[in-house]
């Protein structure tokens, strides 16, 4: 396993546990020796479940049965296992979801649809389902309030850390929690969603509501971020809320009651989105990536990913370099509308073009020493209209090459 | 300067000189010291001109007097300097083609829409317009027959090798030559055009019949590899016919006339191209991709596109890795339709997935022998229906950052 990524948080955050959920996990021995590598949530009946999933047309097996039992509204239980991403499994890989599935359902007395389950890892490998199922009765037997570090560092591949996250705020008068995990450090990229996420709630909001909220939440935050522009085929958040918190019930998505709600779970994901971010594969560099005076946000998002995933764009911050004719040319090739001759470029606030043109007292000592940073900020304007938008990536190093070239080996 | 490609052809090509054309380079010393950095191609006139431009929008100024100057049809002269670009570089980078026109035009005596001219290196730097203002005489006055490989090596930037093609057919009952030569290492990826690419041709043919020419040897060749999918300011392909061979002139870009000029322009248009992909920055592989079954050509070529551009995919390449799982990944990231159930890859010809699975007898030898050599083939088939295209690209390797992280500096 590589080192702990330099831009890792200082440490696992102080996470409290949900009423309505408890947690296990476990060692099954699916591909990694001496860490545990699967995790069962198991969630108070009732509890309202939203999702999004990769929208790779080679989904893996679980994301396939996931898109569907997410339609049901409700969930009971999930279960993840890293080390073996179950995709591109054919036949068999189905029927290791539905075998999963079913040893839960009946330890759990639940509804097939209830049950979630997602896989990460290699692809291409039938998973050895045996040992997770053996494993199963053993999760259902263990599983108790907490146990965030353990769950977060279960569903880990080749991330260099365990990522949570957790805000509370009010619906009403009533205070709800919500605390949730992710990983993911490589094969991320932009398009819903780029890795597995798992945030839970006590809240008690309807799911048609619940899924309003983890739409808007994932758009800018785990749709907001990429490491090399690749998407997995395995890639999944869920928002599961066990309206345990028994609030009043919002009565609709724009309910003015869920403020603070959506703005602790904006928060939430953010975060743990950026975690991934911080755990690029080889990254060295955290980089913010704002675009404005667009067409629209949409066009903004396009430029800032074109920019963030330039793997020219990359080297240079890798490199310490403000080569700014880079940003330029990733604005050129993104296709979308922007004023060549009103293009505006900030590097760690210090103005470098204006007017299309490099700023005629520009001075590359301020900027060459916010390069030597580990945070760099981009600021682009492309002077057409006022769309914007905010992306968040790493740089391209040695290290990428090292772990990607001898990944499977 | 980096090592010459491990992937370079043996030697520069035997290339005729062309009826109609003369050349000669200097050095300018915009940037570099100590070799050619200029070059000037002086046409017969009535020389017939087509031409492809980079799709950026912020393209460079020549980019931009090129694409006006195109439509007048006609070519009487080509001043082509590298070390800058002459990009973003606003009303002063205009000026400065305005100014390397006049030069020309007083000289020669022609239009200055039959002035061509093209800038490759640094983007944003003024370009020290001076220095080739001075060097246009002497070049004007040093031109001659032939002389391809002094004008390929003063065309270079980051490139090892200097790159040149040539090829003979027969128009009638006429024999013709083609002869061009390319640059281009890295900022390479497929949006019309990549590189700069300038073929010339002692054809007679009508500029609208040369255009349908050009589009369709580009399509498939410059258009058809990537490096690191990033699109540059600058590139630019041109085609020049002075006419001089005096054959029948075709009657329309149908004309079955053409049937052999068109085989010699698509090869020698595909030979510069692939040069571009020996000599991309840091590569060690040179790498084939075949895509079939798809829902017609451009689906095809997106898909293509997307296992070329796939940071993983190109980083497994580079470590010899046969990890066909990311080959399932490109393809169900690309968007386009396929049959995950149907999905066939091979690797060196060799059956690894079948119907959507790993073949029940796969044997990872062959393909690992494979994987060790220098020229990968890589065959998919989607599954949908009888589109195809095909790909050139190479590996992402340690070289790539080390070159792409300290250019300026």
């Amino acid at each position: 396993m590589s080192q702990k990524s330099p831009l890792a948080p200082k440490r696992f955050p102080k996470m409290p546990s949900i009423d309505g959920l408890t947690m296990a996990s476990t060692a099954c021995g699916l591909r990694y020796r001496g860490r545990k590598d699967a995790m069962l949530a198991i969630l108070t009946p009732g509890t309202t479940v939203a999702g999004c999933f990769t929208k790779s047309l080679t989904a893996s097996a679980p994301v396939d049965w996931c898109k569907s039992a997410v339609k049901g509204g409700f969930a009971r239980a999930l279960v993840v296992n890293s080390g073996n991403a179950n995709a591109f499994t054919g036949v068999k890989g189905d029927k290791a979801v539905i075998q999963t599935v079913h040893a839960i359902t009946e330890l759990l007395g639940c509804d097939k649809k209830n049950v979630f389950v997602s896989s990460t890892g290699v692809i291409g490998e039938p998973l050895p389902v045996d040992k997770l199922l053996k494993a199963v009765p053993r999760l259902v037997k263990k599983a108790k309030p907490g146990g965030w570090l353990d769950a977060a560092k279960a569903i880990m591949t080749t991330d260099t850390f365990p990522k949570g996250a957790a805000a509370q705020s009010k619906i009403g008068n009533k205070r709800v929690t919500i605390c949730g995990i992710s990983k993911g450090s490589g094969m991320i990229a932009p398009d819903m969603a780029t890795m597995l996420g798992y945030i839970f709630t006590d809240a008690k909001i309807d799911q048609k509501i619940l899924r309003s909220c983890l739409k808007s939440a994932v758009s800018r935050s785990f749709n907001s971020i990429s490491v090399d522009s690749d998407t997995s085929t395995s890639d999944s958040v869920l928002l599961c809320a066990t309206g345990v918190a028994n609030n009043r019930s919002p009565r609709s998505a724009r309910d003015p009651i869920l403020k603070g709600f959506r703005n602790a779970l904006n928060a939430v994901a953010l975060d743990l989105a950026q975690q991934i971010v911080r755990d690029g594969e080889g990254a060295t560099k955290f980089v913010s990536i704002s675009v404005t005076g667009s067409y629209n946000h949409s066009s903004a998002k396009v430029i800032a990913f074109a920019i963030a995933n330039s793997p020219l764009v990359k080297t240079a911050i890798a490199g310490g370099d403000a080569n700014w004719g880079r940003i330029v040319m990733a604005v050129g090739k993104s296709g979308e509308k922007a004023n060549r001759d009103a293009l505006a470029i900030k590097i760690g606030g210090v103005q470098v073009t204006k007017d299309g043109f490099r700023v005629p007292d520009y001075d590359e000592a301020p900027v060459s020493d916010h390069m030597a940073g580990d945070e760099i900020v981009i600021e682009v304007d492309v002077g057409v209209s006022q769309g914007s938008a905010k992306v968040w990536t790493c740089d391209l190093t040695h290290e990428y090459i090292r772990i990607n070239a001898d990944y499977r080996t």
